[in-house]
């Protein structure tokens, strides 16, 4: 007897077509607190929990980390992404990949490191009904990546052993949350991350987006 | 006796923090021209000749390759980036680097796919006075990179044999380009490639950014 596959998506740079405005916007943000950060530095901390990310950045350059500032610089970055909404697409293939899951009855999950609102915006990109889907946001989980909760708060929700998942990302903090869940990571290269920081942050097998892995599904055992 | 030393930089992403900025441009001008194309493939052809970037995304999107619609699209494209140019920092570290540099008598040149117009207005965020330095540019050579020829020039411009010089970017195009010219190429993560991308192309050693650069500058046999 073979385990019921499930696969559980991140959504910026896995699903959506997000990371690089959520850069700039982090950029923005930062620069309007005359924080100068380099922005190959602030790409390199995306996808994880934003609490995290400016808890780190704050320390890299030194700056005190009051809950106030770190409060600010939340809102002006997710002020900053939305006026950037309008450029942001669906990946190649993200509905595809999607709906052959639906139609396959492979069950499937959404986990993000974002809040629900900016969220559900870039869900709507895909232009799918996903309203039986388990979507968990920051919000329902005490931690964010690279913590497993998230991950661990899908599977949940789907009633499937997250030992027996797969778990989808263009991070490294995706790849190393899923270790820690125990779950087998697959990276996708679309969030603009390098093939190798994927496998070292131990990648199962990297692809570059939804639709090339929508080709080699059947190597993950997923079936019709 | 030992050779004389000299650095050829790239511009974008080695000394200015500008090629997020270039991508997005980029990504706005496709999607203007009904183009859609993921933005981390946009990246990945950061720094090569914006003739070829349009030729390579033109043939991959399977768009005829008009000479109308190029030169469309490197219009928009320098638009869309003359718009994001307050955003545009010079890298850490990159005015130390390049006073260092003069100070000890090293010769240096800059060397960039981009066009005179851009350049200008990306050199001056640097904040140094180079009217003495060799700045060659797109429009003073025939084929830019990953051809040798801008490095080529640069050279000839300084007066010193190529094969003495290291070659300073922060793409693959950069080390491809330095490889064909027989130069040796450091590799900087500053334009956000993956340290795996650069080494793959031929990247001799490689650093953060200017800075670190700076920091490792004995490494280099650049002596005062």
């Amino acid at each position: 007897m073979s385990l019921q596959t499930a696969f559980l998506f991140d959504l910026d740079g896995t699903l959506v077509d997000s990371v690089y405005q959520h850069v700039l916007a982090w950029h923005e943000a930062l620069t309007e607190e005359g924080i100068e950060l380099s922005i190959w530095r602030i790409h390199r901390r995306i996808g994880m929990s934003g609490g995290l990310l400016t808890n780190m950045l704050l320390r890299e350059t030194g700056l005190e980390i009051e809950p106030a500032r770190i409060e600010r610089l939340q809102r002006l970055h997710s002020e900053a992404y939305k006026r950037r909404l309008d450029e942001v697409r669906a990946l190649p293939g993200a509905a595809e990949l999607l709906s052959f899951l639906t139609l396959a009855r492979i069950p499937w999950a959404v986990a993000t490191s974002g809040r629900l609102e900016t969220a559900s915006l870039a869900l709507e990109k895909i232009g799918l009904d996903i309203s039986g889907v388990p979507i968990i946001t920051r919000d329902q989980v005490r931690f964010a990546k690279p913590d497993p909760d998230l991950f661990i708060a899908a599977a949940e929700r789907l009633g499937i052993d997250i030992a027996a998942t797969f778990v989808v990302g263009d991070s490294v903090w995706d790849m190393l949350a899923a270790q820690r869940a125990r779950a087998l990571a697959i990276g996708l290269l679309s969030g603009g991350y390098g093939l190798d920081e994927l496998e070292r942050a131990g990648a199962y097998r990297v692809f570059d987006d939804p639709a090339d892995l929508l080709q080699h599904i059947d190597e993950l055992g997923a079936r019709r």
